[in-house]
C-alpha cells in the first residue's frame, strides 16, 4: 500500500522504516524538505537528524506533506501535537479527503518545562480538533500511548502481552487499522473505545505515561488491561 | 488502627466495610449525620442509600467530619472529588495535621453529562489542591483508577496481577500506605510514580478508564503496566 507518513521525527523515522521493510511504499511528508535535509541538530529526545536516516533509506522519498498526503492511500500524522493541524492544513483536504488518517500525535506543550502538559485535553483532543477540521476524513486515533520502537515492535514488551487502544468515528476505518497493525508490526491485543471522542481519554494517558517512564527508566513498557 | 473514613458513598461503603473485617477501628465522617441517615434514595451507581449500609454495620459510627478527622489516625478520603475541599476544611486542618490523608477522590464533573469531565487536570489536581490547602497534612493519592471492589479485593482481577500507582511528598507516608494496601487489601504491586504533581497522571487516566468500562462491560479490571 502507498502510505503516507507526515513527519519526520522520531515516530516518522520508526515508522517509516519498518513500513518499508514490510514492502510498503512510503512517502514522507515534511513542511520544507530543505529545511528539513539541512537540519543537523539531533532530535529532542536524542535521536540523529533526519538527514542521517535518509541516508540509511535513500530509496524513500521525502516530499512536502501536500504531495506525500496525494500519493498517500492512508495517512499517518506522525508530526508533533503542536503542528499537526498546521501541517495538515498544508497537506490540504483535498489530497486528505475520504482517506483513512491515523493520528498517532500527542498535543504536548513544552512550553512550561518538563514533565509536558497538554495543550488540549478533558473536553476536547487533537483527533477531535483534525476530525473537525477535516470532516471527510476517516480519523482513527493509535499507537499515541506507546514509544515509536513499540509502535512498531510490540512483541519487544512482554511477547506483545499488552493492550493497543483505538478510537475512530468511522467503524470501516477502525477495522482496517487495526488489520493493518496486526499485520505489519504484530499487535495481538487492539480495543475499540468508541468514537473519536474517546481519544480525550488516550491523550490524557501521556502524564502518566511520563511518569510511569521516570519510574520504571525505560520507555519500554505498556499497559495490559487484565480483567 | 483508627481509620476516618470520609464520604458515605460507594467507595466509603466499601473500605468501611473491608477494613472493619480486618479488625481496625473505623470512624465513617459525613457533612451532616442525619440528612447522611435520612437519604433514601439510592446512589448514583444504583447502590443502596447509606441508611441500609448502616443498618448492616451497627457497630461503625457515624459522626461529623471534624469528629471523624479527630479520632482517626489515618484519614481516607473517600468524598466525591467535587466536595473533598469543602469536606476537608470541615474535617479541620487541626484535625488532620500531621495525619495521613489517602485521597481516593476523583474530581469527576458531571454537570455537562455522561462521560464525566475532569474538574482539575493537566497544570493541577484534586490532590495537589488539597496538599496546598493543608500543607502539614501528609497526603498520599492511591485506589483513584481502580473501582471501589477492586481497592479492597484486588485478586478479584486477574489473580491480583496488576499494577496500583500512589504518589505523594512524603516518601514514609507512602511506605505506610504501600504497607497497608498490602496487608489489608492484598495488594502485590504497588508503583511509587514520585510527588504529588504526579496525581494529575493519575487522575487523568479516568477517562479511558471510563471508556474502557463501556468497551469491557464491567468496572471489574485494571492496567498491568508490562515491560
Amino acid at each position: 500500500m502507498k502510505v503516507a507518513i507526515l513527519g519526520t521525527g522520531m515516530v516518522g523515522q520508526t515508522l517509516a522504516a519498518k513500513l518499508s521493510e514490510m514492502h510498503h511504499e512510503v512517502i514522507i511528508g515534511t513542511r520544507n524538505v530543505a529545511e528539513t535535509m539541512a537540519k543537523t541538530a539531533p532530535g529532542p529526545f536524542g535521536n540523529p537528524p533526519f538527514k542521517v536516516w535518509k541516508e540509511q533509506h535513500p530509496a524513500t522519498p521525502v516530499v512536502p506533506y501536500a504531495q506525500a498526503a496525494a500519493q498517500g492511500e492512508m495517512v499517518l500524522n506522525a508530526t508533533s501535537g503542536g503542528a499537526s493541524l498546521d501541517a495538515l492544513r498544508l497537506a490540504g483536504e483535498a489530497n486528505l479527503s475520504g482517506k483513512i488518517l491515523v493520528d498517532i500525535a500527542n498535543p504536548l506543550d513544552f512550553s512550561k518545562g518538563m514533565p509536558p502538559s497538554l495543550s488540549v485535553c478533558n473536553t476536547n483532543s487533537l483527533a477531535e480538533q483534525i476530525q473537525r477540521a477535516f470532516p471527510t476524513v476517516k480519523v482513527v486515533k493509535a499507537l499515541n500511548t506507546v514509544n515509536a520502537l513499540v509502535m512498531v515492535n510490540p512483541n519487544a514488551v512482554a511477547g506483545g502481552d499488552h493492550h493497543l487502544l483505538v478510537c475512530g468515528n468511522d467503524a470501516s476505518a477502525k477495522t482496517s487499522v487495526t488489520e493493518f497493525l496486526k499485520t505489519n508490526f504484530g499487535w495481538k491485543n487492539i480495543i475499540d473505545l468508541g468514537d473519536i471522542t474517546a481519544a480525550r481519554g488516550t491523550e490524557m494517558i501521556l502524564p502518566v505515561w511520563v511518569r510511569l517512564m521516570g519510574a520504571l527508566k525505560t520507555p519500554m513498557f505498556n499497559f495490559k488491561i487484565v480483567q
